[in-house]
């Protein structure tokens, strides 16, 4: 099964290296313009998102909301008041709230295919999982930054903070496809299929909101109903979400109103003709490779603007997608020299961020911090990500790296 | 070092097993009956914890608030807003967190003693720790269910809500106590004094929450300034707490304004003649052993109330003070007979809690569900905890069993 699903590592990096032209070149002054950015007022936001901390939240659309980089602290899991939002669709009416466990869920492509109600889920088994949830786009600024001679990467310019790091609770697909009697022959991907609703006149195929990931993920997709030891919000997917741990956000469905195992890939425009791995000014197609796992990936949260000079605990985050992270190196001098950081706190497993911190000393004067990891594949950041036509899973360490004031 | 720092497990069932009379007897009903307990309306809450979510909190009164047991989910890190809170004494006023990085706490019992700010502070170190934060008291109700003969245990009437898991970010004492030239010789114990205000006309020894742990808890001991990933709020002792990681909840000094290392405990009431084990009806006494080390323990989450008949699972949180969490058994027949739970979801580290998940089919009918769980060192929960004077560290298995109905 494994050499069905070439991991989205290997093919980003040929397809990033075919398809584009000049890197990236964006610098630290990114960073400094994030930190202009004016401060959301509580009004500002979306209704169905009422309940979040607008003062640690970036309002670029109804849809779009970047957690602030200063409000990821060093706590690990990122509160849901503080977590991005990116949605594809107009969310489905609360009213699916009302009942939770009334929900159901049609599981097709297993031996006794059937629709299941979120009361049933429940019994079938419980795990728990920490992951990094990314939007495919995170960073897509620093490619916009980068592009040169009339080249265009259309989408939000998020620039860090489309991520968080949760914890999900819910049923492994797994024991969902055991208890209807396995999968049926043929199978390869898992394929998920949002609640969202199909305004009249369009397409659906051109709207719902149906993810296609490799049938190997089998092994750690959850179906969640908790997200932070809370019922799921109807801003994150609730009453329940495919979770498949490692992967970008749109591979997450919301409201999942189906499962099933599938011998191909959905043909629906945003898994056949959206989020794929193309060139700058090409048009995406099936043919290209979709945006699935995430890279390694990091970034500083503190310190972001002035420090006191003397020594200085540098700290931030960092994740490899689906493989844990090794190591990480920060620099004070805009990648220049690099000095090894600590990994600190705790471990939430391969899919979660780390901490992690380094003691450096800081003469009076501007410093250009970076960080860069490696993850337990080997995979270590690249000063800049080729640009793809998406602007997706961009990983560079010099895109966000952080100029500060030492004082 | 650590032969003069005996275990409270050791010494506590020790003194139990001397100084206690008829053990509690409480059944499953003291679960129903906190179910009766009524539903908090928002406004009931005190001022200072006015931001907490009320619908998830017990007040018992304005310095002891319960989180309900079924608002733990299965998120493991306890949201700040359903945290429970127990203050001795009223919390200093909500100016000392106008400049978090101008306070400043006295370093004493070090080769270069001196007063150093929480701006210092966080040059000298980043350390992060999952621990379960424990009222030492939590389960009292339990110990006070089961007394006979006009025996009595005074104090809040916790059953399992005076608890939760949380994530502190600070830096580590040691990398404070080193920076300040090492211990001076001959100390014994780590003393820390909360910056409670001492109202005019008391003893301020009868007053300060002042309390001193074992020197061997410098390997861990954590002064923190971020409780999840958040600015420690005043509830809950910011700007700066001593964190005692696997210790119960008065040895973790809120708004820590002096950190000694001595050669002796501190005579202050709350350690001296407060927070004792002793038997009930005698008086706390300086002889007996201090409330440190929480004993193993754990409970069910969920099912709490009624549930669909067949299969079925019954999750929870187990813990061992500074142990791991060996494993956990699961019975539905009120401990006659046990099965083994899966441990599941992230591990957070041995401070922590752990998840704990059994899939028991249940026929149609009531049934009483209790978990056991054992730590790394062995230690297993007892039926039933010698009862004490205080109503501290309460451990057993029965207290907390809870009744259900299958339907």
């Amino acid at each position: 099964m494994k050499s069905d699903t070439p991991t989205l590592r290997r093919r980003t990096l040929l397809a990033g290296a075919a398809g584009a032209a000049a890197a990236g070149l964006a610098g630290p002054e990114t960073a400094a313009a994030q930190e202009k950015a004016p401060e959301t007022k509580p009004g500002a936001l979306p209704d169905y998102v009422a309940w979040k901390d607008g003062g640690t939240l970036i309002v670029h659309s109804d849809k779009t909301l970047e957690t602030r980089r200063e409000a990821f602290g060093t706590g690990l899991i990122t509160p849901a008041n503080r977590l991005y939002i990116r949605n594809n669709v107009n969310p489905p009416s609360a009213a699916i709230l009302a009942d939770r466990d009334a929900w159901t869920v049609e599981i097709g492509g297993v031996k006794e295919p059937r629709r299941i109600s979120l009361r049933e889920l429940k019994g079938l088994g419980l795990e728990s999982v920490a992951t990094v949830l990314q939007c495919s786009g995170n960073g897509r600024k620093y490619f916009q930054d980068g592009l040169t001679g009339g080249q265009k990467i259309s989408g939000t310019p998020w620039t860090v903070g489309a991520a968080g790091c949760v914890i999900w609770s819910g049923v492994p697909l797994r024991a969902v496809v055991e208890a209807l009697g396995g999968p049926q022959d043929g199978v390869r991907f898992i394929t998920g299929t949002g609640g969202e609703e199909i305004p009249p006149g369009l397409k659906p195929k051109d709207i719902v909101v149906e993810r296609s990931v490799p049938l190997a993920t089998l092994d750690t997709v959850l179906l969640a109903w908790e997200m932070n030891g809370e019922p799921l919000s109807l801003a994150h997917g609730g009453p329940l979400r495919m979770v498949v741990p490692g992967y970008s956000g749109v591979n997450n469905v919301k409201y999942v109103k189906a499962v099933a195992l599938t011998p191909a890939e959905t043909d629906a425009k945003i898994q056949a003709a959206s989020y794929r791995m193309h060139g700058v000014g090409e048009k995406p197609a099936p043919t290209q490779p979709p945006v699935w796992e995430q890279p390694v990936r990091s970034w500083i949260t503190t310190p972001l603007a002035t420090v006191a000079a003397g020594r200085v605990q540098v700290a931030g985050v960092a994740f490899g997608g689906v493989n844990a992270v090794r190591g990480v190196e920060v620099s004070a001098d805009g990648g220049a020299t690099w000095v090894p950081a600590r990994l600190v706190g705790p471990d939430l497993g391969r899919f979660a961020w780390r901490l992690f911190a380094a003691s450096l000393d800081l003469a009076p004067g501007r410093h250009v911090l970076a960080s860069r990891a490696t993850d337990a594949a080997g995979a270590v950041q690249p000063e800049d990500t080729p640009a793809n036509g998406g602007g997706y899973s961009h990983n560079g360490w010099r895109g966000p790296a952080v100029a500060i004031t030492a004082t």
